[in-house]
């Protein structure tokens, strides 16, 4: 299959790698003249430019662009690209674009795939980074169902775990599990820094260890990424902030009444919990 | 030196380990024969007994009980020394301790090693668990400065790195970067788990990855000891509850008002203070 991909960054880098070893054909785009370089050099595309025109022999494009690219990219895209073509996207939040796409192309999918790393960039590229990890389609009631089948048959090829809901539903769970525990260990990092007596918050860098290095790490992540999620998933994660507070008061009140016996329930119950949403 | 420890946990039995390889007498009491067969077993010990007895001729007493049973332990631990015998605790909130325990002991010196593990019990310990980790000692007015001497010397054989600072300090420090992350997890956990729609809430457990797992796994720790957290530094914990509150509501209120110059401010600065905290 001739497949285009636009943004050669991590994820597209990626893609790249693993269909071009499933011998596709893979046209890269990219801004810039040195990432198309990299791209070629490292094998992540058979050609590449910074010229959306190399993409009108296409007959799919990823758009990997950072999230708040992706419906500007489509604007210009679509007006190299046959009607045939089916366009995806891999962006983290999915109402807005679904939003904003579907009405224009019939064969749109939105689509996110459920995996990262801390690297970024063409350099952070790799193989199989996608194996076994989820990997989420939006389709709506306008999708067709020809480019759900193209799109899943490319996918399925890269030995993803496939799960199909509503832009909406996507939006809310990842708002939960991955908007929120940022904003909440972005917030545990400010409360440390924000100490006003010299002597404890010197002995707080001094003291924290894994439980602090654990529950700070993705409020310590990127600023831009993190400013992305709260301005395209706004209400989702305002909706699981409150939630949170609610959750959070609930807590303060058990400890300002002493109530250790409710606080133990709640603990024991978030043990139990925590073992849904991951194995370790 | 004679040294003995009163409770063969990980902690404790870990002491023994390092103190007996310095060539120490290491006297063991724990209240469960089982226990006591395993320390002499696993050299942690050079004689144990259920019978506090034993210690009459310890030079110097760590009491590495759980954080509840420390003030009871001394009470009836003191029966048996002489008012020469150094007494020092491993317990992670010093001010209710050393209140508790200073007017009636000048030779107590409240301790606190921040080495742990995510495993308990005797079966856990090992050799230099301690070794370039932060060792706290919170002398007060009272505290003998030979009592100090001793304890500073045995724990300098450990290869910690040791800090003094009051009672309160420590805990207000340990209420930021330990005790405030374990409610704050919790409450994500718990914010999750509760999610009403029945379809979120199975995506949520699909698609929850590193993130979510890094950032709950405080939350999703010993329930006891998050109970002892919250009641023996209640009210250091309670003030870092509050003004993280205050921080959430800040950044609530800035999503709700799309002010992303601020976020990305806040998301920045955050991102750079982690590093005052945690090396990574």
């Amino acid at each position: 299959m001739i497949i285009g991909i636009i943004g050669l960054g991590l994820i597209g880098g990626s893609l790249g790698l693993d269909f071009k070893k499933q011998g596709h054909h893979v046209l890269g785009i990219s801004r810039r003249e040195s990432t198309i370089q990299r791209a070629i050099s490292m094998n992540v595309v058979s050609q590449a430019s910074t010229n959306m025109s190399l993409l009108s022999t296409a007959e799919v494009v990823f758009i990997c662009t950072p999230l708040g690219f992706i419906i500007p990219t489509l604007e210009q895209l679509i007006a190299y690209l046959p009607s045939s073509c089916v366009i995806t996207d891999v962006g983290s939040v999915k109402t807005p674009i679904v939003n904003a796409i579907s009405p224009v192309w019939k064969n749109f999918v939105g689509g996110h795939p459920m995996a990262g790393s801390n690297d970024s960039g063409i350099e952070a590229a790799r193989t199989n980074l996608f194996t076994d990890k989820p990997y989420v389609l939006t389709p709506v009631s306008t999708t067709t169902a020809s480019a759900i089948a193209v799109v899943e048959n490319l996918i399925g090829q890269l030995g993803v775990n496939i799960h199909y809901c509503s832009p909406e539903e996507h939006d809310k769970a990842v708002s939960l599990i991955s908007h929120l525990p940022v904003m909440v260990s972005a917030c545990l990092i400010g409360t440390c820094e924000k100490e006003l007596d010299a002597q404890v918050h010197q002995l707080a860098q001094k003291f924290a260890s894994s439980g602090f290095r654990d529950t700070s790490r993705v409020g310590g992540g990127n600023p831009e990424l993190g400013v992305m999620m709260a301005k395209y998933n706004r209400e989702a994660l305002l909706m699981s902030l409150q939630k949170y507070r609610s959750n959070l008061d609930e807590l303060v009140n058990l400890i300002e009444r002493e109530d250790w016996i409710s606080l133990e329930q709640i603990l024991h119950s978030t043990q139990q919990a925590r073992g849904k949403f991951v194995k370790e």
